[in-house]
């Protein structure tokens, strides 16, 4: 293969069979794959998830991931908090004329190791390679199809009373990415969060425990789910800024740029409402995660202020926690 | 709205909610849409059939069609080839900073049209926004999923004594993008055969045919089709150079340019191989749609050479038509 990707690699003539067959058959190749033609022919069950995401990073490798384990974890996590498994992968792969042909190896090699970790398999692919200039690096779409294993998991499902749980410590992903694209040198590294929730999610219902509300902190950060939820569900959230988990490297990333770690990106991090007799349970699983050490319950749905998301202090003050809005680190997943 | 799109719009939140509903759910909400969360939730059958495909075009806007029409053709197509009924489609925009609204409005209005004419829905879909100069303009990625309404339709189903059909005239598609790209001033307009393929795999198969082999020749045009199916069936098709339908307008650039028409890409013509009892009436079919009067039975398919494709010329001589290499024509598709 040549050292750098080529235009003729993406015409659909011999050239773009060759990049196909020998790095993506060879690393994601299954039964389904090879025996696709125009489109691949799946078994389904009758009620099946369906969602589909681009993703577009830079730096293309940071710490805790790349490109490819986002494409995989970003897609299999918006089954995952469905309740559905992932059983299905599309992928859309844009690359830009002279990308190193041993980086896309690297991304490829990162997607197969994040699909065995959710038990997917890649159906169907498309690669197109564009003119230097006219996309920067790398994007990566994927769309993905899941079993539902629950119903009824809801953005709508919040009930008076649920605990509102996050499985880990917040804003990892988007620290991560800005301290690696700025060059800020830190004491200790941040990794991001990246992750996979299926394993996890899978667990929580194996342990009998059926979230009202499952979502996954992604683009907009814990702010943009609770501020979904208390909308969606019309009722209130109240949330103990004292018992947010949030590792001192992002503390610090934070303070230094003006952020709040709540409207920070996550990539493998997800919110749970589940009834309040299940708190603990559902605590314990998720802390049996490595990572997930700091797995939390952070605040409580009440009926307070009707759809708005309430920051209690430590010192007993109160303010909303608004939706992010404006520019705030895009293209970071 | 803003006069253009802004990266705000698509960082997730406020303004980017503002803009998937007041643009793509306007012209494409539905039940299953509207009540998405992290993934749709779809009532499927047993057997499915999945595709992906990225659209990047340049111009965004051509005879025939636009970069919307052609994601909604260009997936539902490979459904259709597969003899699948198209369902679900996930629609991933990528947008540049700065792309005019109004633009946008229309290609999503494209997409409306398109999709009613396949009886498809939109069931997830996602929007980023990038810095300017990190995209040209605007790229689609559509995936599909479609219910298979026959088995056995493939490319390694091709049998002795088939005849060849092609749907109408070829190399519209490619001809069109090339000479809207340069500025070829010509007599009569070529419009590009962009247009969605079910339609007329339905009434086929409702006609009692149902076709060995069926594919839509996009990328590498009919050459690469045809060369594809020598080798996956391991026989000889031979092609009678004069019955291959050309309209004036694609042969001018062909010879202008130095092009052969089968390898130029199509994008709503498709190439089927059934039993030679069943020509007559395939051809009858397909030219009950407008657009498909050219509809021709051009070669059969034998042993004499095998995994070759053959050119048989008005004058009794013979050579292969070989798949298309190199860059011929990237970014059309």
């Amino acid at each position: 293969m040549t050292r750098t990707i080529t235009l003729a690699q993406g015409n659909g003539g011999e050239e773009n069979r060759a990049l196909i067959s020998g790095l993506f058959f060879r690393y994601l190749g299954n039964e389904i794959l090879e025996r696709a033609e125009d489109a691949a022919v799946l078994q389904t069950e009758k009620k099946m998830a369906m969602t589909t995401d681009s993703f577009t990073v830079s730096p293309i490798f940071f710490s805790g991931g790349d490109i490819g384990k986002l494409s995989v974890c970003g897609t299999c996590n918006d089954l995952a908090m469905m309740g559905a498994q992932p059983k299905y992968l599309t992928f859309a792969v844009m690359v830009e004329e002279g990308f190193e042909t041993r980086k896309l190896e690297k991304i490829v090699r990162s997607i197969k190791k994040e699909l065995a970790i959710n038990g997917a398999k890649v159906v169907s692919g498309d690669t197109k390679v564009l003119p230097k200039g006219a996309i920067d690096g790398i994007m990566i779409n994927t769309t993905g199809l899941g079993a539902l294993s629950v119903e009824g998991v809801s953005v709508r499902n919040l009930e008076m009373g649920d605990a509102v749980v996050v499985s880990r410590d917040i804003g990892r992903h988007g620290a991560a990415i800005f301290a690696g694209r700025e060059g800020i040198e830190l004491e200790s590294e941040i990794a991001s969060d990246c992750a996979s929730l299926w394993p996890m999610v899978e667990k929580v219902i194996a342990n009998g425990v059926i979230p009202n509300a499952m979502r996954d902190a992604t683009r907009g950060g814990l702010a943009a789910v609770l501020n979904e939820w208390v909308e969606a569900s019309d009722v209130c959230i109240e949330i103990d800024e004292g018992s947010l988990p949030i590792c001192e490297a992002v503390s610090g990333i934070c303070e230094l740029l003006g952020f709040e770690a709540t409207a920070l990106a996550n990539e493998g991090t997800f919110v749970l409402a589940v009834r309040p007799e299940n708190a603990e349970r559902t605590l314990e699983v998720l802390r049996s995660f490595p990572g997930n050490e700091m797995a939390a319950v952070i605040g409580e749905v009440t009926d307070r202020y009707p759809k708005r998301v309430v920051l209690r202090s430590e010192w007993g003050t109160k303010r909303f926690m608004e939706l992010p809005t404006g520019e705030l680190l895009p293209r970071i997943c």
